[in-house]
């Protein structure tokens, strides 16, 4: 699976000593004063061996166009779900520490220096890749945060919705920036709360909650009649559709037994992007997972 | 589901209409040279009885914190996938020509103009929502793409992996930054692909791709296994490992039948998103769908 990562996956928690991997002054902004989270890699010594790394991370950063204050966009983007958590700016020295840390690190324009989103909350944000967009100015820090990500304790920043605004609604942030999953299995969690709470209108969603037995038979009628769109060469529309009720009924289920989506990608992300090593010890036949 | 959309759903395209929902001077700077799809809602009189909304307006234009340049970050993101597909800078004008338009709407820092993506490639980026971070400096326009927005033809603008760099290999442009479930589904159509060139190493994805009554039969078993953790009350994290197998193999099918996440996507928000009236019209019984 392509969920790319670093050379040198596995994390060491070193004091400072990631800066070792770059020229003088790229680490040069560092906040030392603050107790932060340095990392190293476990494999530095396969790194340094790799003489060509920091004239690599150089020519990258090099790569970057800078704008006239020295800084580029970085989104932070969690891996499994796609929620944007967070955005800031990032320097040179930001994103070479990012680089080298792996924990989301960005340049405060207000206090004029480098901050690790998490040195003080420890909800991290661990890093799986960085993108840099087609100009070179914009970049995605893609990884998985520890906790919320935002100071207010939300799971991400983006928890304003303009036409709830224009609406005159007011904000909640529960009423995040969701996408079209993680907001069908919000809805499905507001109709649990409804049939708890004995309010709210009658709904299928209800209904499956409330009979085990109805949701089970609908989750293997729906597979089944998945099954049947390749079997009987039915028309790809046909598929999707029922691909989108074997999704709902079983979002409903796992409702029930109270795991979320975040829970289901995290071991799929686990099961297929682990290390060849990893993996082949851990197969059973000749045969790679995916 | 709580896909939120503003008021006045239906767009209809008539030129430069939009600007007389805001005040002079908002719309200013909008490029009139160029034949932009400028969109009105086709309810606009409902809107124009709204004594209050262009107020509304107003408030939220004052509310947002513009940098010394009256820029903010726009990233926009696609409503169903929650891929990134690019980031701009918007000040006042375009981010008022985004709320009345629905078309991702940015200012050109190079060009000191506004401009609607789309309005020469007609990828026009839809916009169901907007979303204000806590510090009311960033923005998220959650939308639907009409086609890639990349400028080269990509998906999105984010196919450039720092990870890759560093490893030395060659940027490919279907090495999008995909978050767990698109890596999956990109890497089934990779085996796709190795298997009708007859390269790469034997897989289980290959196997099951190749074989229609084994990947019924998995799937079919799988939502037996996911049923069955609620039935029997097993652990939590047995249901969302069995979810991801059936998640994995429901994806091998979808691949089979040339149907993606995204299409599945599409079809579970219209399902649910749909309005009031429309979801009651096709409604069979007297309860709601969700």
């Amino acid at each position: 699976m392509a969920v790319s990562s670093f050379p040198c996956i596995q994390p060491v928690r070193v004091p400072f000593k990631a800066c070792s991997l770059f020229p003088a002054g790229v680490c040069g902004g560092f906040n030392k004063k603050k107790k932060i989270n340095a990392i190293v890699f476990s494999s530095l010594r396969k790194f340094e061996k790799d003489v060509n790394f920091q004239s690599k991370v150089d020519t990258l950063l090099n790569s970057i166009k800078w704008d006239d204050k020295g800084l580029a966009v970085a989104i932070a983007q969690n891996v499994d779900t796609g929620a944007i958590l967070m955005q800031g700016f990032v320097n040179r020295d930001a994103l070479a520490t990012t680089i080298s840390s792996r924990k989301a690190t960005f340049f405060s324009r207000s206090r004029a220096t480098l901050w690790t989103k998490g040195e003080t909350s420890n909800n991290f944000i661990n890093i799986h890749d960085i993108f840099v967009d087609c100009d070179r100015d914009s970049i995605i820090y893609l990884g998985k945060p520890d906790g919320p990500t935002c100071h207010t304790g939300s799971e991400t920043c983006y928890f304003t919705s303009i036409s709830d605004l224009l609406k005159g609604q007011e904000v909640e942030e529960t009423n995040l920036a969701l996408t079209t999953l993680y907001s069908l299995e919000s809805t499905i969690s507001k109709r649990e709360l409804e049939l708890a709470g004995q309010h709210g209108k009658p709904s299928w969603t209800k209904r499956l909650l409330s009979n085990e037995n109805l949701l089970c038979s609908k989750i293997r009628e729906e597979a089944d009649e998945l099954c049947r769109t390749l079997e009987e060469k039915e028309d790809s529309s046909r598929t999707a559709s029922e691909m989108a009720d074997v999704l709902y009924h079983a979002m409903v289920l796992l409702r029930r037994k109270d795991v979320t989506i975040e829970n289901v990608l995290d071991v799929l992300r686990r099961r297929f992007s682990r290390s060849g090593i990893e993996e082949k010890q851990s197969r059973v036949s000749t045969e790679s997972q995916v």
